[in-house]
């Protein structure tokens, strides 16, 4: 399998987000023993509970962004670093959620949205190269 | 790389199950409004709990789903659609799940039972389609 | 797409990795029914607790464990059973993680500590395989 630039710059984003979302689930586990919450309990002290909620959020937001970064990756055909900046901005958006959430989980929205941008930006290229995909494979 | 149709007819199936996805998160964050269950909460009101476990547990079928769907579209060589058939399952499996889940958590089962015919029929497009590549590659 | 044997052996770890994480969830299932923890609750007896959180834990390690497992398959070069070696490692530390959270919960970090060998040599073939690919694209 030849394997391009785009796929290459898509993969040094997804080893970052996994990064910071990994580094989340050890907070979890910092907060856990700071705050002595026993497991298997996810509830107990506020900070440990935001700590629980930044991570388990950030999961279901990657079920949505890894498979939408990889489609666009492999369907779109343009430039080689969109999808890639998309990616980008979904891991500033969870950077700053977290570090809201973490000091007043009411004021989250920012991060959401941010990062939003970033899975709607991937959503956008993924539909641009099924069309892009369609077209080739029609006119053969 | 090449990309055939059996890729395109599973990339518009992701699209579909994740934009199910996202708007049963959507419901979360309006039955938190709704229902003033204030985050990092997220026990409180029956309604935003059934909403809640809807999104968790879809998530939680996804990462089950997703992976299978790529396999059996990527090594199963067959019928170009039926991998994305069996996504097609999976999407109505949750779409009933979610319907009858929100009304009555007790008769939850059928949606669980049609996403699980997704989910094994794929998993054995993708055992029939290991079986194919590795008599392909012995063949070399 | 020509498939090589790395693509898979990481396709059957996957495949097994996936029937042990379905094999938690339906452990859920059934201490959900044997004490009568009546949906949408995600608390109430502690062994139906242990279960819920040895499933959800294995869900978020696969967000990180299913992409490097990929990445390292498809951009690392070298010896073809080495990422599904990790994976193999990876799905015994989740074996070992289960059996010994289900009876106490307080020493589960050999079984989290044997999937994070795995984890981290995924990691470290994925970062060797984008310096190969980047080379190997420079050089053309």
């Amino acid at each position: 399998m030849t394997i391009g630039y785009e796929s290459l710059y898509s993969a040094i984003v997804t080893i970052l987000v996994l990064a910071l979302y990994f580094y989340m689930g050890s907070v979890v586990g910092r907060m856990r023993g700071r705050h002595n919450v026993v497991a298997p309990a996810v509830i107990g002290h506020p900070e440990f509970e935001r700590s629980f909620r930044v991570h388990a959020n950030t999961m279901e937001q990657l079920v949505l962004f890894l498979p939408l970064l990889w489609l666009a990756t492999l369907l779109y055909n343009g430039i080689a670093w969109l999808p890639a900046l998309f990616g980008l901005i979904f891991l500033i958006g969870r950077i700053v959620y977290m570090q809201i959430y973490m000091s007043d989980p009411q004021k989250r929205g920012p991060g959401i949205l941010i990062g939003m941008v970033g899975v709607l930006g991937l959503l956008v290229l993924t539909i641009i190269g099924i069309v892009q995909v369609w077209s080739a494979l029609s006119a053969t």
